[in-house]
Formats: structure tokens, C-alpha cells, sequence
């Protein structure tokens, strides 16, 4: 391989989604039950009478995670809990999920133990079965493999591809605030290599910084909208940012959008910490990653029952495809909405 | 935790399944559907009509693959065959895969694309769908993470725990070959580093290098045993040697066993390899790993139907739980069973 070298491609010219269309884009469906391959949050497969679901994601030290301030409890519960939003992405009720860890011999057995703990943390929480997995020895770094299953019923599920013309934005929770807990702790970790003597200042953070390194997926919104009878037309979850993923549901369902930048959900704390880096809120909610909320579209018949819960914000409309995706500042100017989101490859 | 580093326990001390079991002893199951957890081939998830059967393995670079002498395409076929294995050891039909590969930068694009070539080729051999996946950064070397979906019914479905005493031990194909086929591309690997305008013989040994690099998993022999209506009472797939499989059904069913040296299907070309290499191919078969053929038990009374079966080797029978497991050699010598395996942690 290494002859060819200057004529082959690099991985990061592609971008993540690049990568996976040009990777993924000569295989078929063989199996007249999926009903749903890639393309989504998840999978589905149909056993007549349930639809399951299933998802996988891997995080990777030094890419997805930084072990000098990442518990590894908190690690083994936020692995799962971030695969467990995909499958209530779906409007899907997760059951199993399958662990597959490579650890280095730099790894103790208890340090193998506090990630299960936090896995068993999350199964507890979130009322699933850890169904099996795989442990194996690697030769540098740790990664974590986990795949969620779930179910759904076929006519509750909701893909990415349903949002209609003058359906409602909607998000749960608030935005940005995994980011900002992420920007802390690289901040007090510089801080601690240049003088070790130095205790680093996490005390004043401590929400942001539960964001980032304990995030939890999103059942509650889940029940909430199944109790209200409210079955979101699109939905995906947050785990690039708001800008990417009000890209995938426009793409996916041929529309556009326009959201607007003050109803957009920013803790204090959140707003708080942008301002130390100068850096605008704004910019952490739209391209901020990790925080699992979710993003949804409703038809506006909804608009009554959402539109006085505390725990969901309406935050725009979606729009015909013929128009260009915008973003309504605070000052009213009309800006282009960009996904930078996250892309490992680039960093 | 570095201030406690001499009090942890080293991960290779505990070995492959002492580290799965003491890692998930304190999992509970919560969900009613869960048929079959952690402890077989595959979990097993009860959806009414059928059951749907899950597995998942990593491969790691340096430790489940030399990428010096393995053929990207073959690795990708090679994953999912691995993991497909798993799913015909339950008398399961595989339907799906996910595939999670972790890649460093100095991967181009046109790697994970033969890679993925690999992976399509097996899928379409085996009829089966990519359900999607994740594709991440690595900060060194390559991993790639597969799960398996499959479906069984619920009267087909084979365990590991089935074996009853008098039942025969059957094997599928040939054993020791990808073994075999793993000292050979070690040996060469050795001589070209020593002498890299040696070129490396391997035309002589097509059949145990395939064995290791592109195996095939055991779908025929599935089919076989439907036709001819046997049910096997426990069945297990081969990736560490027999004599580690054949502990784990004793384990599971409660019983014992004993093997005859002399009924162990082992090819010429196995043979020959190991005594190049002045290793007894016995030992290739019993602690040789990845040949993924079945191992399984069945009742006595299926004898007439399995004894001129081409692709099955009777080579002994279950025992009660009482009497040690023994290996009766060539010469009429009774020696103990002891798995050596493999144990990617103790390499």
C-alpha cells in the first residue's frame, strides 16, 4: 500500500456522513423484513407483530473521550446512554444492549469494573438487559463498542424522513451545555500539565460538566409525548448539534427550515461559560455535540399541547425545500444555517 | 489511579471467561423477553412469533489480525463470517449486521473501501443485510466491531446447555487449518523482515491460509442438519479449539466427555504444517483457533443418519458429570482434556 501512497484518499477530505454514504453505497437489501437500513438513528427490522431497533456506536480514546478527566464510570453510563438516544430517536423503547470493549494492558481489572458499573448504572436507570459482548485485548487506547436493541410498534415508530411543510421545530431540554462542560475540562486540564500543583476549578460547573461527562437519553420526553398522544412527524437525536441534525431531518424529508435564534433553549451556566471563551451561546447549541436531546417536528395541530411544557421548546418551522435553511438572530438578520457539527476525522 | 497501579489486577490474570464473568456478575435481567443472556453464542430475545438472536465480537489490529498479511478484503469478509458463526451455533438464520470499524489516520479511504468490499462480499454470500453502523477515528491502529442479527424459532433454537450423557460429539469439515494457515504467514512474515527481496512462499499452502484468512461459517451445515430432521441438544461454534468448546457444553450441560485422537478430521495440508513445525496436529485441532466449523452433540438415535455425512465427524460422547473429560490418543493412551485456548490477553 505504501507506493500508492500520494494517490490514495484521505479519510478526513470525506466528513463523516461522506464517509458512510461512499463506504455503505453498493450494498442491497437481501431481507424483505428490513424495513429501515442505514439512514437513520437505527435499524428496524420487522417480526410482524413489533418493529426492532437497533443501533451502534463506538467511542474511541483520544477521539470520543479523554480518560485523564472522563470517570470511567461515568464513560461505561454515557456510552450507553448515548445509544440508547438513538433508539428513542425512533420513538423506541429500548430492552438490550450488547458491550464490546478493547482495552490495553495499561487497564486494570478494577478500571475495567468502574466502566461496567456504569453500564449496569445505566441498565438499572433505564430498565434494560446488558444481552452479551465482547471483551478483547488492544494494542493501544481504549475503545467501546455498544449496540442498543429496542422496540417499537410499527405504527408509532418515527424516522427521520416524515417532517412536512409548516410542522413545528421542536427540542427537548437545552443545548450547548455538553459542549461548554467539554471546553472546562480541556481548559483545567492545560491548566493542570503547565503546574500539577494546581487544583483544578470544577466546582463552579458542575451542571455543565454533568452534561458532558453523564449525559442521559431521552425516555422522559419519549413518555411525555406518548401520554400526550403526540406523535412527533420526524425526530432525531442531538449528537452533532442542532445545525447538523436539522440537516439530516431536511434532507431526509426533501424540506427546509427556519429557526430562530431566541427561542433556541441555553442554560445560564451554558451562556456563562461561552462568555469566558467569547465565544457566542448561540454557536454552542447549533454546533455543540453530545448533548442527546432530542429534535423533533410535530404538526402544528400540536401546537396547543406543547407549547406550555417546560421541558420542550419550539424553536422554528419547517419550510418548502425550495427555500434555503435560516437561522433568525436575536437582532433579526437572516443568516444561512451551516452544520460544522463535530467530525472526528478533522480533528 | 496510578498512585495504586502495584494493588490492580493485571487483566491477563483472570483469562478471557473469568474476565466476562466477573465483569457482568452483577447484571440482572429485566426485561421478560430475554430468553438467553450472556453465556452462550448469542443472546436470545423472545418477539412472540420468533426469537431474535444477537452476538457481537471486536478484531483488533496486532491482536486478531496482522494487517502485514492479511488482505483487507479478506479481514472485512472474515469479521462477519466470525460473527455469522455465532448465529448458526444457536440453529439461528442470520438476517443483519452492524459494523463498527475504529480507523487511524493512516487509513485512506480506499483501505476501509476494500474493507467494506469484504464485508458486501460476505453479505451476499450469506443473504444478508447491512443494517448499518459507525464508523469512528482511532488514535492507533484499526478495530472493527460486528453484530449479528439473526432469527430462530423458538423449537429450533440450540443452546450450549442441551448436552445430555450417551449423546455423540459431532465436528463439521476440518480442524487445526487456520492455524496452520496463521504459523505459516508468521513464519513468512519473519523471513521477509529478515530478508525483504526473499519473496514469500505461500503458493504451496492455499488451503490452510484461506482457512485462516477468509473462513466460512457454518450455514451448509445448518441446512444440512434440517433436511435430515436433527436437532442437536447443544452445538457451539469453534474459535478457540475443540477442547475449549467441549468444556464449555460439559460446563453448560452439567456432564463430561471423552474424544477419540483418532476420529478428529484433520487435512493433509494441516498435517503437514505442523509437523514443519514439529507440533503434534492433534494439538492444532484441540487448541487451534478460528476454524469456526460446529462443534455440536446429538442423540444416539440420529447415528444412522449422521455416520455417512461427508462433513461430520463423530469423534466421541457426552459422559456423566462424574468421569473426567479424556482424550483417548491414537496409541490407546487416556489422557486428561485441558483447554488451552487462546487467550488474546495472555498473548
Amino acid at each position: 500500500m505504501s507506493k500508492k501512497k500520494d494517490s490514495l484518499t484521505n479519510i478526513s477530505e470525506l466528513g463523516e456522513f461522506g464517509l458512510i454514504d461512499r463506504l455503505t453505497k453498493n450494498f442491497k437489501n437481501r431481507n424483505k423484513n428490513t424495513i429501515m437500513g442505514i439512514g437513520d438513528d437505527a435499524a428496524v427490522i420487522d417480526n410482524l407483530n413489533s418493529y426492532t431497533i437497533i443501533t451502534k456506536d463506538i467511542f474511541s480514546e483520544g477521539v470520543h473521550f479523554d480518560i485523564t478527566y472522563s470517570p470511567l464510570k461515568h464513560l461505561g453510563y454515557k456510552v450507553v446512554t448515548a445509544n440508547l438516544s438513538d433508539i428513542y430517536a425512533m420513538n423506541g423503547n429500548p430492552t438490550h444492549i450488547f458491550a464490546g470493549i478493547g482495552v490495553s494492558n495499561r487497564y486494570s481489572l478494577e478500571a475495567l469494573e468502574e466502566i461496567y458499573k456504569g453500564i449496569e448504572l445505566a441498565c438499572e436507570k433505564y430498565d434494560i438487559d446488558l444481552g452479551g459482548g465482547d471483551t478483547v485485548a488492544s494494542k493501544s487506547g481504549l475503545f467501546i463498542s455498544i449496540t442498543a436493541i429496542g422496540t417499537a410498534n410499527p405504527d408509532q415508530i418515527v424516522y427521520r424522513n416524515g417532517a412536512k411543510e409548516h410542522d413545528l421545530i421542536c427540542v427537548s431540554g437545552n443545548l450547548g451545555g455538553a459542549y461548554a462542560g467539554l471546553l472546562i475540562l480541556e481548559r483545567e486540564k492545560q491548566t493542570y500539565k503547565a503546574n500539577p500543583d494546581m487544583q483544578p476549578n470544577l466546582n463552579d460547573y458542575s451542571y455543565v460538566l454533568e452534561r458532558q461527562l453523564k449525559p442521559e437519553a431521552g425516555k422522559n420526553i419519549i413518555n411525555l409525548l406518548k401520554d400526550l398522544k403526540i406523535k412527533p412527524s420526524a425526530m432525531i437525536d442531538i449528537s452533532d448539534g442542532i445545525a447538523s441534525e436539522i440537516m439530516h431531518i431536511c434532507k431526509n424529508s426533501g424540506c427546509s427550515a427556519v429557526i430562530y435564534e431566541e427561542k433556541i433553549p441555553i442554560e445560564k451556566m451554558t451562556s456563562n461559560v461561552a462568555h469566558e471563551f467569547n465565544i457566542d451561546p448561540t454557536t454552542f447549541a447549533l454546533n455543540g455535540g453530545e448533548d442527546y436531546e432530542l429534535l423533533f417536528t410535530v404538526n402544528q395541530a400540536d401546537y396547543e399541547k406543547i407549547k406550555t411544557l417546560e421541558e420542550i421548546s419550539i424553536i422554528g418551522h419547517i419550510t418548502h425545500k425550495s427555500e434555503s435553511k435560516k437561522l433568525i438572530t436575536v437582532s433579526g438578520n437572516v443568516v444561512e444555517l451551516r452544520a460544522q457539527g463535530w467530525d472526528a476525522f478533522k480533528k
